[in-house]
């Protein structure tokens, strides 16, 4: 039997051309990207190739990207440091209550903080309606923060008309963009989010970076400080690999993005018409048309969620 | 002419052992050490054994490592963590004046947000009397951080008579090792910090991450929150093939250290005979003993520094 590793949900391995671009980094072109000497000249500038290649992902400009250790810690940056910018407390944050827990465990603790946090809710096919974010906008709101796409269902959000209906009201938008940057662009320029996460170990990068997209002119103060690395935002001997690999999956992203999506959606419903037909009980859930190419989401009715896990 | 790159208090090659320990889990072993299935569990095991590794450079016990991105990180998780964690304001901390700016910019957020941080002084050799650490503790000392050695001049803090003055006043310690943890262990047992920051990309191992040794009993905040990875003390998905690397170096670093100390040591004095008997102006500072094995530090009267360094 061959097994094929379908939870690419989670993780991914490295394109083999992502690697090949790594691997001189981690032997002769070893280097600190702050250092003062050529070695770390030619770190910097393999640093800054690949900043362009990520913010090439959504239409962004190069200076907007800030290297981080994952998404989670992009996440974090992005809710945290807005609120540490803006004086830390008494200030208004909605987000959907199908966000990642790595933007709800941080909303947790603005709230104790003194915060206060709206959660968006969604309908049964898990879809945000923009009216629900022109509702909860309040003088005092700082954010609105909704992944570009739920990981559990698969369900796509309506991500543009969410940020008109923020910008009007001249609040910024964070997206977590870490299930769909290798698939799909997120909306750019003027229509998009102001905020984005990604991270490439979801599109056949390597694991241990990520970045948030920072708007020009959005302020943040830091969560990890120390030396000037990503201009203040991010302090720590930048990893030189994993960021040119980052770069590489991003490009290779951009090129193969199209294809990836026609090819993953034609398998996904390959699979979804096989498990239909042999699989009594199965109940697929998400939006039927607006989801994550690729992406399968379903209950089987009877079934202990544990149990089949493990059997599978 | 041959180069030879001297700054290895900035950053290492990976060492070829590290890199074929490391490339698996770029390839072939790729994995989310927290997936459900066989792959996260092969992934997990790894981490566990990188884990217990590195718990090894200073005698800790493998569950009091928390893997972070970087020694940046650690030492930021240590000190914001503790106060966070303490109740987050009106708390004392105490720190040398030549601490790294990672632990310095830091301590002046907390002093932002209501700390009180004291300052130790060193005397001319860089050194940190353990009397003035008995002095400045007062009921609300909740950390003295000091880091093993000065970056700048390499001079060694007598760590375990500063540890012992802060344990008999009920007052933890944490210790920067980045510069020395892959040359020399850091005190052990009962007489070592509770805190201790290391990153193996200054012993051979790769950039990207880094660990903060967290004393069993001592409460800490998270930084980085969602997951539960690293016992919700760094959420995240782990950087496998960086950790792995992370535990490869350690290993090298503590079958090799003794030696690695003998022989830089000697490259040194060579280096340093050299530059006496050739370069006029050169005054050699930090303490002349207690130094980080093989680094060398001196000031070149009536020289610019910038001037000097693009010379070199």
């Amino acid at each position: 039997m061959q097994r094929i590793f379908l939870d690419h949900a989670s993780t991914t391995p490295v394109a083999p051309g992502v690697l090949t671009a790594m691997l001189p980094y981690l032997g002769e072109r070893f280097g600190n990207p702050s250092g003062p000497h050529g070695r770390g000249a030619a770190a910097r500038e393999a640093v800054e190739r690949a900043r362009a290649d990520v913010a090439a992902l959504g239409g962004a400009a190069a200076e907007e990207i800030v290297f981080t250790g994952s998404a989670t810690e992009a996440n974090n940056l992005a809710l945290k440091g807005l609120v540490q910018a803006a004086g830390g407390r008494s200030l208004h944050l909605a987000a959907a209550s199908t966000e990642h827990i790595s933007v709800l465990h941080p909303l947790r603790t603005l709230e104790k903080r003194g915060c206060r946090v709206s959660r968006l809710p969604v309908d049964g096919r898990g879809s945000i309606d923009p009216d629900d974010v022109a509702r909860v906008i309040a003088p005092d709101t700082i954010l609105i923060s909704v992944a570009h796409a739920s990981g559990e269902i698969g369900t796509l959000q309506p991500l543009a008309e969410i940020c008109r209906v923020a910008r009007d009201r001249g609040v910024p938008v964070h997206c977590d963009a870490t299930l769909t940057a290798g698939v799909i662009p997120w909306p750019s320029g003027d229509e998009g989010p102001d905020l984005v996460t990604v991270t490439p170990h979801l599109f056949y990068g390597p694991q241990g970076v990520g970045a948030l997209r920072v708007r020009r002119g959005l302020r943040l103060a830091p969560l990890v400080e120390g030396g000037g690395q990503e201009g203040g935002l991010r302090a720590g001997t930048e990893p030189l690999a994993a960021i040119v690999g980052f770069g590489a999956a991003a490009r290779l992203a951009v090129e193969e993005r199209a294809g990836r999506a026609l090819r993953s959606s034609a398998r996904a419903a390959r699979l979804r018409l096989l498990l239909q037909e042999r699989l009594a009980g199965a109940v697929f859930t998400g939006h039927p048309a607006h989801r994550i190419p690729g992406h399968l989401s379903l209950c089987v009715r009877g079934t202990e969620a544990e149990a089949l896990l493990t059997a599978l």
